[in-house]
């Protein structure tokens, strides 16, 4: 927790997220749980946009195996943060992504976190190198 | 369920939602219940940023005691869907509102649905006038 | 509104769902969205563990095409709730539930409400009659 | 991941969570980021049940600054996981947990994962001394 959190440029990806009410906690931040969620949804909206991921019928999906957080300051609802993606490590079924999530006009990470994909056929979920389109969409994020 | 689902034009102010992967269910699209989270966080993005409803202080505050949607076509992650809002009925205490969710590009609603705030005291919880900001804010979505 | 809430004996079958902490919404109660999930949570398990519904196999899924919520008292992290389920109306592809939220110990309802399932064909979508099993385990209900 | 995954008895508190309906993700698993909504359910229920943490009015509270957790084995609606908690180490001000979550009947964890809390004046966020219940409370699980 003692090191500078990561700026934007450390990342190669962004996706605005909207905040929800509901993310808010009793303590009036966003729930630890809710980063996750967020990391989660600019992985897969990457995957799916960028990567041809057809979640209801390709025969390879990414299962997380690991996923780590540190929180830096607290964001709030209203209003959307930013999430931001790179990869830091490219296997061959498997994945490690960095995500940082940053306040509108932060230019230094809320909170920053790590998420580890396995890729693995569909019905034997047994690891599966990753399809080319896959590969090819996350080496840009490298 | 045999009515024609709304259009935009039906209301009065949009926010864009970004979906999150975990909103799609086991069936591949958005869960029922989160429609309800697209309907609280419009609202309250409204009060808050139009009315000067502040969630930590406020000393009155909203508590939904009736909530209802009807499902018309399902939306799916990723993407954002829209959610309008407009005010059906504001009484000294309590206002019914009206939201649509729509998928992008779309001019007829995916889901549409109803939601009555009781403005209460925040500490006895019993019903309150509304706040002038608040009131002056919902009359325009009226 | 003005009606008494629903007591225990309304209801055929019960659940217990553990609250959780993100449940709590920043004014320290259950939040709305919240009671619809804790309504699907009771529907699906008992669809799975009474009446056979195969998740992901199944040819036939149910749909939500409505739900409503009144919200009577307030419910609160830490603790369980148990969700009471009746079937008002069991239709040739269409069930029509309803579902009461009570707080431990309490015998009138905290909240309540209903929630319409359309059966449908996996692959098309379009209506289709209920698995026998599933109507049998609803009879039971009713 | 190589490790084996902890047992039952490495925990010293456990806490039955039913999963729900949407906690399943659109490759009929619990979704990644729930298992943190496990995590914090556990804590926070036993920091409010044992050590008398009052949610609304404490005047030191608990927030997450790290969390992580490994995913060994998925679990699934519908049904109940349990939740098993120790302390691995107790400071001035904070707190790190580890959690395990274990399907029905498994003595090894389907997860397991940490979770740091830092304890704060509730109006500066400062760091605060852990109030003696707490501490008391904590020591029982280290």
């Amino acid at each position: 927790m003692r090191t500078e959190p990561p700026r934007r440029a450390h990342y190669r990806h962004f996706l605005p997220i909207a905040t929800r009410w509901m993310d808010n906690d009793v303590y009036g931040h966003v729930n630890n749980v809710v980063y996750y969620s967020y990391f989660d949804t600019v992985i897969n909206e990457y995957l799916v946009t960028r990567g041809g991921l057809d979640v209801a019928g390709s025969p390879i999906i990414g299962l997380c195996v690991e996923s780590q957080c540190a929180y830096v300051r607290p964001v709030s609802f209203p209003g959307a943060v930013d999430a931001g993606l790179r990869v830091e490590h490219l296997g061959t079924s498997s994945v490690r992504y960095e995500i940082g999530i940053f306040a509108a006009g932060d230019d230094a990470a809320s909170a920053h976190g790590r998420f580890v994909h396995v890729f693995v056929d569909r019905l034997s979920r047994r690891p599966a190198p990753l399809p080319a389109s896959i590969r090819a969409a996350l080496e840009v994020l490298a």
